[in-house]
């Protein structure tokens, strides 16, 4: 097979947390046949990307060899695992596999999208496996903090891969499968592992990771002492949790209620698709209504703090008639994001000024990661002792600590960001390859690029404000009234308290009036002009360079 | 004296950590003498102030009584003690009070603004007093992260009130005096104190607040142990903490540079108030580039990552000719203030692409916070054994905690938010009036009102990007041309590849064309009926409603 290649390139989710997209191909150099490893979303925020929807991997590099795609598999069903499918399938048009649970979601998803249910393939754990092109897929489970994770032993003529996903070492996750060493040993044991693809996100946690049966008692201790009401957010996908938290209430003699949309999807995803077989009896909204608070228990979604949340609804008022009030508790069994910290804390102080008793994170008794953590990737390193290992599922500073410990024992690795495409067939990797990768907006019904300009104008009204020129001329170039200003996002009064409208419509029409013909008579150079006009009067006025838009009329003789 | 009272008024600090402006006040009702004590600032962020500079607190209310305004007083010189005062004096034109170092800074600032530098007057420290109108003010040293940093003894004919200002309980600080028990146990016997107005920053940090001794020693091994240049970073004004790091520094046989504008100023500005003796030598960054690495340090401002501070830059590239390589340190000798975390996780990424190894304030090792703890705080509690308990400086879950542990003391306690006045004159607090405590923007040069809605504008820019029609109609009220759209902050095509504005041009064609004279004479149903038609198109054609600026000129009959 002289000539052929096994290739590795992330198109997302190495160099960040969240947006994951892998491909995988194997064949002569530039006809090596692909498949695409999960394809997820990251959300925006308003520094960078404001009134973005939600950001995916620009899969353009994908596109143009579509013909050489074989085929899509999602390792889970985490937002930033198979967030995007839904938005950039119709492009790919490829054959989706998946396990049972994460089948479930995508199908949901391409239901609402109108797209056909049947692109998303149900597959079995290993030993089944799936055929595509020149690889053989299986679906291996793990532990993580959605049911049915599951990491891929990729096979190919040049060896074998391990592609983790996400994941943790926990034998008792409350749902599903446990970890198994057992199930790693083996794989390894088969066929010696060519290339270790693994999650980074916990590199940095020193301890071993901490089992999701370690929180029940904990929790139930925590809703046995309070005293009204008892309100529980966590991350909707996290149905084991949802499963401890709602079986905590009912012990304590609580009627439990679920709220908010996400929610109720992911249980009636793990019912439907049977990982989930005795979720506690929940009541309606209306129901709760009519029972006492100190009998009652809700389970909401919003643990980030999201402004449309149940929590965050909760934290404002009233929400379905449910209302938080003094001497109730609310549990965030949730870890904050990075970078969520303010919108969370908004929460908190609101349900303080409520009398609220909120418990959080800071304790690490009533959540835990679905991560794994330094040792516990040390463990896997040692338990499947591939060639390579290249780290995934990471910022930059994850990937190269992971890098760090791999090399500490003495495995051979590489940092790998997106668009770093890795020839990974012989013993170590070496950079083949590197290709731009962008990033895919979706922008209210649109798919625009991260660097079209959009966002980056939209950044720019949001520092600088925008001010509206227009200016009519007729035939001979002459100026038909006077100049006309419009602000918006800027203070009215510029110094001394002067109108800043007339003070730029004064200047203006001065400027327009000692304006040669030869100016007024070219479009670009008098747009520039009244642009530099306006500046300057703006900075002296109040201190600031709007963005301007300038709009000329030219009227034509009839 | 049987009608006059004593008051409590925050308008900022109290309910938010930043912004600090906390108004006392003794007479008969409605005609008590006043002073402010601290005029901060807090720091704007692209979610809720977008291009705002600064955020300072509303002073119509003081401005309105400005005739009973005594004095000014500052506590210490971090910006959300002093920020505003440059800013808000010319409207105040009050004498302020401060200790030297905290005099020096607000002079620099005074005279870069312009301003009187005599209004700022140098005060010693207890037993020196101020007497303004019918208070008697002591400034107390306490030990916090910057230099004479100050609780304020304030004394009136109906008690003595403690205002904390910022502080912790550190013997040895380093810079500066050490907290004293004794200081504060002989301001307790000699006049009983009614009130104690505390900070609240820590109070769910548990354990005991560690000095600033315990750091020297383990940075100094930081920086020994370290193989190329280090550059470490910390708050420009924790003076005592960049002399700390510059020791450690030289006794590893390195030289030391400071690099950043505001750490040069406070060193400066210690030197000056002679609060800082011995500094150790530093060099030019000019003189830097001829140090080999191994023998050179850094000391830069940006620990929050500040854009376009010293750390940014050097994340980006060369700064000053210095540059960051492979096998180099940088320490954060300092915390990441929640809501940072973005801007400081793309620095610790930049570095680590550049091979980078970047300490963290993680392990606690290299940081210590300025602020009380929990324990800390309730020592004062017994220390002062006040009549009741005012929190301040704090969010509102961290003042209601604050709360709790005095009561659990049993000390009178109540949480007053910014504008809550308290009537302090009895033994417990009560609550005499509630005043709309809002926020005044710098915006450029400009100040503005946080609800006049500039700021609201320009988020909704953000969110949804911005159209702007031009229709020109004749006399007749007949439309010359077509209407004209541009667009800013959007996709320039909607569904199916069509130009967003081509088909906006069209769409608002049709529509004029099949409008009545009515409508097209009546200036703001015109206008009201253009913006319908464009919302109602780019949400059919990019599902997104942008904000829309009509302009309709009218060519008058010549």
């Amino acid at each position: 097979m002289a000539g052929e290649r096994l290739i590795y390139l992330p198109l997302g989710g190495a160099g960040e947390i969240g947006m994951n997209a892998y491909v995988y191909g194997y064949g002569q150099k530039g006809r090596e046949r692909l498949i695409l490893v999960d394809l997820g979303v990251s959300f925006p925020d308003m520094d960078s990307t404001p009134g973005v929807d939600l950001i995916m991997a620009d899969i353009s590099w994908l596109l143009a060899r579509i013909d050489r795609l074989e085929a899509i598999f999602i390792t889970h069903a985490h937002e930033d695992h198979i967030g995007a499918l839904a938005h950039l399938w119709p492009q790919l048009k490829k054959p989706i596999y998946a396990r049972k649970f994460t089948a479930t979601i995508g199908r949901m998803k391409f239901e609402e999208a109108g797209l056909p249910l049947d692109a998303i393939k149900t597959v079995e754990a290993r030993p089944a496996a799936v055929t595509a092109g020149p690889f053989t897929v299986q679906f291996v489970p793990v532990s993580h903090s959605i049911p049915e994770s599951a990491a891929l032993v990729i096979d190919s003529p040049a060896g074998r891969i391990v592609h983790t996903g996400d994941f943790k070492l926990d034998a008792n996750p409350g749902v599903g499968e446990g970890w198994e060493d057992q199930r790693f040993a083996e794989i390894a044991a088969e066929t010696p592992v060519r290339a270790l693809m693994c999650d980074s996100t916990n590199v940095f946690s020193l301890h071993a990771g901490r089992s999701e049966s370690t929180l029940p008692e904990p929790i139930a201790e925590l809703i046995r002492g309070a005293g009204g009401m008892v309100v529980a957010t966590t991350f909707a996908s996290n149905v084991a949790r949802l499963k401890t938290l709602a079986e905590a209430g009912r012990a304590a003699g609580r009627s439990v209620c679920l709220l908010g949309r996400a929610m109720k999807r992911m249980v009636t995803a793990a019912e439907e698709s049977g990982v989930l077989a005795k979720f506690p009896p929940t009541i309606t909204p209306e129901a709760a209504l009519e029972v006492p608070r100190r009998n009652l228990m809700l389970i909401v979604t919003g643990s980030q703090g999201e402004r449309r949340a149940a929590s965050a609804q909760l934290s404002r008022g009233k929400y379905l008639g449910l209302e938080m009030k003094e001497g109730d508790t609310f549990l965030f069994s949730s870890k904050c994001i990075p970078g969520n910290e303010r919108e969370v804390g908004k929460i908190i102080n609101a349900f303080s000024e409520m009398g609220v008793d909120v418990i959080d994170d800071n304790t690490g008794k009533y959540h835990v990661s679905g991560h794994a953590n330094r040792p516990d990737l040390e463990h896997v390193h040692r338990l499947l002792l591939p060639d390579m290992v290249i780290p995934m599922h990471g910022e930059h500073r994850h990937l190269r600590e992971h890098v760090r410990i791999a090399h500490d024992a003495g495995i051979a690795s590489m940092i790998a960001t997106n668009g770093t495409m890795l020839d990974i067939s012989g013993d170590v990797p070496v950079v083949a390859e590197r290709i731009e990768a962008g990033r895919t907006f979706l922008d209210g019904s649109a798919l625009i690029g991260a660097m079209d300009g959009v966002v980056r104008d939209r950044i720019r009204m949001a520092l600088n404000g925008h001010i509206t020129v227009t200016l009519i001329l007729d035939e001979g170039d002459d100026p038909l009234g006077d100049a006309w200003v419009d602000l918006r996002g800027l203070p009215t009064k510029g110094k001394g308290g002067r109108d800043l409208a007339e003070t730029l419509e004064g200047d203006l029409g001065e400027f327009v009036a000692g304006a040669s013909k030869k100016l007024l008579g070219d479009d670009d150079k008098l747009d520039e002009a009244l642009k530099r006009v306006v500046r300057q009067v703006t900075m002296e006025e109040i201190g600031k360079k709007p963005e301007v838009t300038v709009v000329v009329s030219r009227l034509a003789a009839e």
